[in-house]
């Protein structure tokens, strides 16, 4: 039995809160049981120093963290030049994500930063941003005078696709879908899969927490993250 | 004419939601017109280290941030040991607020720390910090089972009142309540004040922006604030 | 009785040592009791960044820092990322209080920088370095031949007015000027005070230290800083 | 063809220099292909911070850095505060990888630390690294004495087993093993796997690089990857 | 002919202010020429950490900095994480020239801190700051009861001779002592030297600036600096 | 006796390996007795944002670090704004006594960086940097297509001169010639020496590590470095 009595393959309810701020043109508050996520979008003309503005391609970014309250204990804010690998390592996943699913030459010579910030962590964060943020980028870009009505796969859009990411692990041997905390602190193998909504893998992050797994297990977790991340895809489609 | 049209001795409309988030015991969402700020409060046995142990007092601090999204242009985090002189100076008039308020003996060897973290920020964001960060100090403190049902004024409870802050400020030559964004640009005088609800002051900031004031003015600015923080710990006392 | 015998609106012993140091137009040492402060001013043809070179207007900054010998036990160094949330606070003070009585387009395309160092502190570290500022401030301006005989009010003059600054507090009850480190410490409110020589406000940060205050002694201590501030211009006036 | 007109199934030539350095009982100059790294492993008494140490368990921790000479153009050192997310991702993973094979218990209290300094870029940086890792820290296991002359899967080894790590990748859409540098830049999809000589995964990292890719082109590279470890883990036990 | 008219073996004029502030029990403005130096002594009973507390030996470190407004164009302050190689390097000098007179034994279990803060630069900095922490170090002994009456050489005095520095340079191909700021630009050869009253060497850092130089011109150079050094000890037994 | 039975003006064997890697024009592995350095040259044209891009001159700067591994107990990397002076120190000797003896006119618009790593620390790591960034240098120097088969001396060539360093001290009272690590730690002077092939002095640090030193004991010790530096300058002129 899972602590909160889903079966193995079902995900936590799913709640999309699109325009919760309205500074930035994309923002939504995106909540999976106890994890709650504030993702917004900005747009600039201001692109990276590194990029030749010659190219006129543009650029999607990421950056993640989460709030000070929003786990007990309290978590520290990563000021004055503390470094946080995790944080940096879930905001690179996060960015390639969405740039897997953009083609940069039809954004042309923008800059859009998403930042995840997590409310409240209750196992799933990274996932859950890269959902969530995935919509944010759809606002941001219909924000955009040229995008306006478009969707995913219009010809003249930069997103190509949706994308959207789920956990999945071993606990106790069995696989899950979707794990909360306690799911996650007991694991044996802890998986992060991104994937299209047409079913095609972006990234796999598989982890033996200090364990190990085999072929059979790695295809028993695919399968539930490819049934989990098809549901998430068809909540994007539908607007949150 | 103001423009959102208040009258000048008029507040924004103000809406708190408590236990917004559960991982903290006091988690409060207020907005004040467009301004919207987070404040979580937690508690830690674990006292800063300049404290002494054996006093058996406690110590309230405030962290505050706006977040990348909460204004337009982006903010850029404050992250990799950039200072923010502002955030500094803010959180700091936070924490000496509520502590002038608290009692550190009745508190015990406790350190509650507020988080207060603006999502939306369309000025006015300190002085709302101040008045929802009090919230959810009262929230932390009847977490705690001996404090549990008492109110601030009650001999054993740690709060002894409550304490709210508001802005005033000259626009044009007039005196103005609680300014938006609009008008603190335009402010030749801006003052922020924190109060307690039995009309005491705690703090006063005035500041001529590039400008100076006389004493006739000072005047109406400080009974427009009196006004207003007696509208805010009503709101305070009635729960949010 | 006040620990150093000095009635309860009379300042501190004041001199100034203008020329002090001879790299910097201006270089002002400037006591008051034990608390003494070097002040000096650059001026410099290189503008902030974040201004528009464009406009040709100056701007005028100041840091503050207290030397590591200036207080006992010995005070750590502001190096290698270490941050001084304090220190940040009042140097923004000083900058902002300066910048009232400046006209920046008449001061033209040129950055002032005015360094305060507390070499002793004995209170009032904050308050002694605006008005020594405002002396060396003065200096730098003249060394510009096309300010060289100028004083503040003449119509080309960038310096429109003098700006002053005192403490001012409740100890014991009683409203004094003026606080000394002792006073300072035992204070249940303090209040930093920066008037022109004309006797207008230019900031006002009155804070309860760990307690409130009504208008009464609000009315009480304004007229004691009024009455210091007063003294403290003539002296500038007086060339120090 | 590949750039070194390997087969596409093919390793590149593996090289191990033991006891390249004598200050730490491990030192492993590792070399595949144009990439060379330095793995030393340190063991101390002294456990991180966040450990009990009542516990009597042990960890196993690694940091891994470029070399400013190690690529061109010259990259710059990570040094004052600069914050590198490619290198703490990395370390993260080498650390992870060989706490996968290694019983805390029976380590004891002792922290080893695996230093992999890339000498010499020219792809698969982070797996050379945990394979040669894996050597180093076999000879810093051996030099406590009462581990002396066990191997992985002796009972009170506390290695259980040996770990490995290679790239692969699709390039032009053909699945290739053990990436160079150019075959890198140019690949599609780029796997990163972590296995034991016991062929079970302790690591999957997939990612598509501005692309996406499918399950059966996933299968395909994780052959590969197995092939090339099992190749690896052989050269680990005879002794590099 | 020097800028300032002196014999190519003679000192700078040299005035010694002993009790300039009163926070630290060692404190001397000293002043050589133009170039002016503040060094403050501090004691406290807390060693570094790094010390054997077990030992009951002492620690005499310094610290170096260079003002803002001490050098036109001002030079920027060191803080927020920015490293200054130049100040690291000479207050380790400083330290170590000190710590070589010292007895850290005698001294028993206290940490002196010597700050040397430059108001005025005209070169020499870090062997005038030597010269002055010396005069510094020993009124921060003599504010310790058992040390009230000695002086260097006294059998249980920590402090065993004088330490005094200067610098010497290859100017035009003369050799010079005690270069200014002129001098120092534009010699081919800097040298600065540390010494005992006695006459024996503590410290010689030469350099060639771009140049080389030859053991002729070494040997005329340490006698420049020995009879300039003979001349300040002197001034340091007669109690600055 | 020597620990290492050398005689007292005897070098440590020493050996050069050149080309060790290959991403950089410059590479050199330099190792006298236990002490092992790999000394990378690159050259970019890319100058210091300090330069006057006008003038045509290059420059040559270097880097110094010591690896985790060099030394036991392990030393920590400098990351994340942890400050080395000593490290700050040494890379400052390094890159101006290679200035000495380069024409940064003839070297043109080109940065070169020397990149001196410590891989194994037993005593003189910052002279056999020195002694091997020559050899680097000259190298990255023959990279260039004009200066492709030039020397030291000849007139179109940067470089003027050889520069080599050792170290020596006194140790028990015995001028010794390059110290190890057990002779460095026990000595009551150390000096490192820079000088050129043509036997004129760079750079003299000589140190009185708690201790100080007479004319007669200088005398020997630079005779003794003058004979080393000989012999490793005649390595440098072999090609190593």
């Amino acid at each position: 039995m899972r602590p909160d009595e889903r079966k193995t393959n079902e995900l936590r309810p799913i709640s999309v809160l699109r325009h919760f701020t309205n500074k930035t043109p994309g923002s939504v508050l995106i909540r999976a049981g106890e994890t709650m996520v504030l993702c917004t979008a900005s747009v600039s003309s201001k692109l990276p120093a590194w990029m030749d503005p010659e190219e006129n391609r543009g650029w999607v970014t990421a950056e993640y963290s989460m709030m000070p309250g929003s786990t007990s204990p309290r978590k520290s804010r990563e000021r004055g030049g503390k470094i946080d690998g995790r944080s940096s390592e879930i905001q690179r996943l996060i960015g390639r994500s969405l740039r897997a699913v953009v083609d940069l030459e039809k954004l042309g010579p923008r800059a859009v930063t998403i930042d995840c910030d997590v409310l409240q962590a209750d196992g799933g964060t990274r996932t859950l941003s890269i959902t969530g943020a995935m919509i944010a980028l759809l606002d941001a870009l219909h924000s955009i005078e040229e995008f306006q009505n478009m969707v995913p796969g219009d010809p003249d859009f930069p997103a190509r696709d949706y994308a959207a990411a789920v956990s999945v692990g071993l606990v106790e041997g069995e696989p899950r879908l979707d794990l909360c905390y306690l799911e996650d602190a007991a694991a044996e193998v802890d998986m992060n899969v991104v994937m299209t909504a047409g079913g095609r893998f972006i990234e796999i992050q598989g982890t033996g927490e200090e364990a190990t797994f085999d072929e059979n297990q790695l295809a028993a977790l695919l399968a539930l993250a490819k049934k989990g991340i098809s549901e998430l895809t068809e909540i994007q489609k539908n607007g949150g």
